[in-house]
């Protein structure tokens, strides 16, 4: 693992350039951060036999490495090392209902990161990623939950998408017909926000009586996520 | 447009046969729909100069395509035309938090639909497309709003993949770590679910007093999604 520092933006390349204006494109690395940090599925895509495939799968992210595994996606990951992937992560935040059809839109962050995976071998970076990837979704709990043992590391492949090739689309606001002819129309426009929230817990019905749920469970309920 | 009825299970393909135990998999045209009717937001997977390409973008199904626009994907859809697509719709809906960080998972439904998209010309279909493609995130819009003129249309690139070649994965329940030496542990185990939901309407700072918001509007706020 390389640990000097990284620069804080991302080299531009044909696949990262922005092209579209509505979005507001950027190539800052505490951008790709934030979006990065605020979930924990991605669609992954990969070509197989020459097509495109797009598998969601669990991610967690150091800020060097995207770390995924592999019993979710075995036939994509079977074609992956030493192949480029595109690893896309979306929050959707709202619907953007503007006095136009053809204006409607859709705010959201999205970061899309590209590369070749690279299938972690070394035992003790294995560990590291798959805590990383562990704790992104569900904080605290490989510290508390039983940790892989030889037999279940062995059963797991887990790869390391270098951040090294990403950019990142934030669209935000509200309808932008309002200056325009379509304003006279007397039409409700504005945004209706989107987000999601973790709902109560709900214990395993096997669970023994008198186990409490964690607090570092407990406090997550009725939080937003993205 | 085929209007002759569907078959009610979709075929199984190399691409669509389900391979792993721990999801259910269907093939059932129903499921999909459903899946399919619980979103707006795709993942469009496409193949650009060998490698893939993974980007976000608003949808609308009605039962037989899935219809998509360009103006936010417009590199993407160059290449589409005449070239397989995988377009992955994913809903999470918990995170199954079990024993030990092995059994941990997603309870998730997820769509994959491949296929060759058909760029629409034909006037009737692409102004139906484009209404099925706004209400499935606005509904009411379509009537509410300016429709798209003539110069708005002729920008608009509308492509529909057909529903032939699709697949559905449902992940649902708790941990399956209650039954076996794991249980013993004395740990907390279950599900911490997840779900997306509208907040208040954010009316546009530009309108004029007294545009209220329209009741199919209204009615959404606070409501879920997914």
């Amino acid at each position: 693992m390389n640990h000097s520092p990284l620069p804080t933006t991302l080299p531009e390349t044909e696949r990262t350039r922005h092209r579209r204006l509505r979005e507001q494109g950027s190539l800052d690395r505490g951008v790709l951060d934030a979006v990065l940090k605020a979930g924990f599925i991605c669609h992954l895509g990969v070509v197989l036999d020459g097509h495109p495939m797009v598998v969601p799968t669990v991610y967690g992210s150091d800020g060097r490495n995207l770390y995924f595994h592999g019993s979710v996606a075995s036939r994509s990951l079977a074609t992956s090392p030493d192949t480029t992937v595109c690893i896309t992560v979306t929050h959707v935040d709202g619907l953007v209902l503007a006095r136009s059809v053809f204006e409607h839109g859709v705010n959201y962050r999205s970061a899309m990161v590209y590369g070749t995976p690279r299938l972690v071998t070394d035992a003790e970076e294995k560990l590291a990623g798959l805590r990383c990837l562990t704790e992104q979704s569900a904080p605290g709990q490989w510290d508390y939950a039983r940790r892989p043992n030889r037999k279940e590391l062995a059963a797991t492949a887990l790869l390391a998408l270098p951040l090294d090739e990403a950019s990142v689309k934030i669209s935000t606001g509200g309808p932008d017909d309002g200056d325009g002819p379509d304003a006279r129309l007397g039409l409700w426009a504005g945004v209706l926000p989107i987000s999601a929230a973790f709902g109560d817990v709900e214990p395993d019905p096997a669970l023994e009586d008198g186990i409490e749920v964690p607090a570092h469970i407990a406090v997550r309920a009725g939080t937003g996520l993205g």
